[in-house]
């Protein structure tokens, strides 16, 4: 199968173009560097020492004689080369990983705020429009989130994207009134996003949901829990392939945060009283589920799939303690800089991957490895500084400003 | 009430200002003329001969006394500049009108419809993140549509905004399983809207439930039907400050397309059966309900509130006839350019406004003098090879392509 990978530098990107590649597809990587500009921005850089993606592709080429074709262009902004690349590269399917994807960065400031919305709805809008002006069969594999449902569930399991729900009506369809009588109706999930960053996937869903009906584009969107893990079996097979780690405040997620933190025994920050339940997947999981969504596109005309891809759930404090307990770190309770509930639960349903072949790689296997392996080996990379969360969501947050806690080494 | 009018050169906003004006508001307008550069694009023009801004604000100085100041800049683009704007004027509110608003225009091709997403969503969230950053207390009337709750209706009333909606659960709060048992949620109303256009104004939902959430902006979204009509009380008070007529293809909506169609005795052109229902609001009452809207706006921290802004459902076949009865033109049906369903229901819910004192006017009083006073005085500038709708929703609509029937008159 020809696939493009759009963002295809990133830290999913990456390794999902290698174990495509690997799987025998021919990829061609789509990515402008914008990540790689933000970590300047930030002052901040990945943990592991990354290569250019000339480098990478090279070394690929060199470790396993594959060819992987990379092009710099802006989804959001080169319509026109995005067009033209279309046209002549005619690949099967399109995965979509282009989007600004750190919801504390996208909560900083205004500038922020509006090139999260600016660059992810229109590189998503772009990519569609594209795939309808070039009157291309392209399957479309986006990569969503779980944040879209909001966070926590409302006493019941959270379906994968479409919910069944009853409407009492009194009239009848000719407007009539009758007896109270129920409705059904199956609609995408209710969202209530929790951040700007969520709040484009929304954006998105909304332009998903319009194209499959109006143009029968094949879409497939994977509401992602929280990666975990940095190594995947290619990335590993050389330095030069090493994938990309963020720990910093804006970009780094909390696993892999807990993990470089307990590595450099610093104690471990959890947000308010950690009771946030989070959805969670391994980085590994993640690669296999992008193929398996590949091979299962819809029909032309059959709305949008929709798959939840993570494969557990674990509260933030929980997380804290394990891994305190694993490496002898201490935990620190700061302020949360978020504006969501203290507590929640969050129970989702999960059945389309498993069914289809995934092999969960469970936390409790990984967790002491990818301590080891990747963020103790390169622990002395690691800035101190750039571990406190400093985006507010609300101005009310100030008082939950994190100190830098200078010794905490 | 100090009012800013985002779009206020438009077709509902130049109305809307000098009512507001009139009632004794202070009225700034915001338009970067937009609207005026796609008529030239287009090749079309108001049928009705609209002076510049600057005429017009000067125009109705000297007849009223009344100042209203104009602004020309990009909502979308000049976020400095909006934001200054903001900073320097302190609005007690702000009517958001300054979106591209045609569907045929948005599906036209790919770049319309990248430009109705980009345009419309940054002009919306830039408006938001705006009064954030500046931190003041603005009431944001927004006009949205009807639209969004996509043609028809399953078999209930559409309710203002909100649905309340049951959904059975097997599980219980801390996920054990259970008997199965109903969990009521109130939601907002599940969208489906019918291009992208439409689709915008469920992006701007999304961002409105966002920032009332995070924020505790004070927001109200209208969702208004097709406006038909297009004098009001002030507009009639001097030639140089009458408002715009569309009648072409993209821009002009489905009962003034008719109106001006009866004047120049060219066929009502029906697209399809006809048998679409649609929702309306003449444009006087349109005003009116932006004032109301002004005068109830929600607390700080409250959901955003929405009211429907329509007074009339109607099929568009009823429509024709009615309108060849009064005029003696003929009906032609002409294949449907958009994807929908040949017939549908449509029923409303449009309390609020009533309960708080709008009084309709209603079609039948209204139309005979839209056509005289109107259509027919400015029919001589009335280009006929503007009037068949020549966007297409899909390559399948590509039979549908209108004829230019050019001896129409
Ligand atoms: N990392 C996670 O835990 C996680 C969880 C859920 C969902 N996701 C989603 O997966 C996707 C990838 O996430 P990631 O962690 O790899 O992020 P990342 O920032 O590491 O990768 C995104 C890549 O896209 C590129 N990009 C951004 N905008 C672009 C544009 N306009 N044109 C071309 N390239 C552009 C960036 O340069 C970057 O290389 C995102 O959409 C994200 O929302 C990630
Ligand atoms: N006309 C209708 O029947 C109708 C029905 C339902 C809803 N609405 C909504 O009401 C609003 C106004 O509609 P209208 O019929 O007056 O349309 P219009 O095109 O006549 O007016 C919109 C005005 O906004 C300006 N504008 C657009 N983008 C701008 C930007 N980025 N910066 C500054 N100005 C900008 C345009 O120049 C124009 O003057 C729209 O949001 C539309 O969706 C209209």
């Amino acid at each position: 199968m020809k696939v493009a990978i759009l963002g295809g530098d990133g830290f999913c990107g990456w390794p999902a173009s290698l174990y495509l590649s690997d799987q025998g597809h021919d990829v061609i990587i789509v990515d402008n560097l914008s990540r790689r500009a933000i970590d300047e921005e930030l002052g901040a850089e990945s943990l592991t020492p990354i290569a250019t993606p000339e480098e990478r592709v090279a070394a690929w080429k060199e470790v396993t004689g594959k060819e992987i074709a990379f092009h710099n262009f802006n989804v959001a902004e080169d319509y026109d080369t995005l067009l033209d690349f279309l046209r002549t590269e005619q690949p099967d399917a399109v995965v979509h990983f282009a989007e600004q994807r750190a919801a504390p960065y996208s909560m900083k400031n205004s500038k922020n705020k509006r090139y999260t919305v600016d660059n992810n709805t229109n590189a998503t809008n772009n990519l569609l429009a594209a795939i309808v002006e070039a009157d291309l069969d392209i399957h479309v594999v986006h990569l969503g989130t779980m944040g879209v449902y909001g966070y926590g569930t409302a006493g019941m399991k959270i379906p994968e994207g479409y919910l069944e729900i009853q409407v009492m009506s009194d009239e009848d369809e000719a407007g009539n009134k009758v007896e109270p009588h129920p409705i059904e109706m199956e609609i995408l999930y209710p969202s209530n996003p929790g951040s700007i960053y969520h709040m484009t996937k929304v954006l998105d869903q909304t332009l998903f949901a319009f194209y499959a009906k109006n143009d029968e584009l094949r879409i497939t969107d994977l509401h992602q829990g929280i990666i975990w893990g940095t190594t995947t079996e290619q990335t590993a097979k050389d330095e030069r392939l090493i994938n990309r780690f963020d720990y910093d405040g804006d970009y780094g997620t909390v696993l892999n945060r807990f993990l470089m933190q307990a590595a450099v025994d610093y104690p471990l920050t959890v947000h308010g009283t950690g009771g946030q339940t989070r959805a969670f997947i391994h980085i590994r999981d993640m690669v296999r589920c992008i193929e398996i969504a590949l091979q299962n596109p819809p029909a032309r005309g059959e709305r949008v799939k929709i798959f939840n891809q993570m494969t557990e759930t674990h509260r933030v404090r929980d997380l804290a303690n394990l891994l305190a307990e694993i490496s002898g770190a201490e935990v620190a309770n700061v302020p949360n800089p978020r504006k969501e509930s203290a507590e929640n639960e969050l129970h989702v349903v999960n059945e389309t991957f498993l069914d289809l072949g995934l092999k969960p790689t469970k936390l409790a296997d990984g967790l002491l490895h990818e301590v080891e392996e990747v963020a103790r080996k390169y622990a002395d990379r690691a800035d101190m500084s750039k571990i406190p969360a400093r985006s507010l969501w609300t101005k009310s947050n100030e008082a939950g400003v994190p100190a830098v806690t200078a010794d905490a080494k």
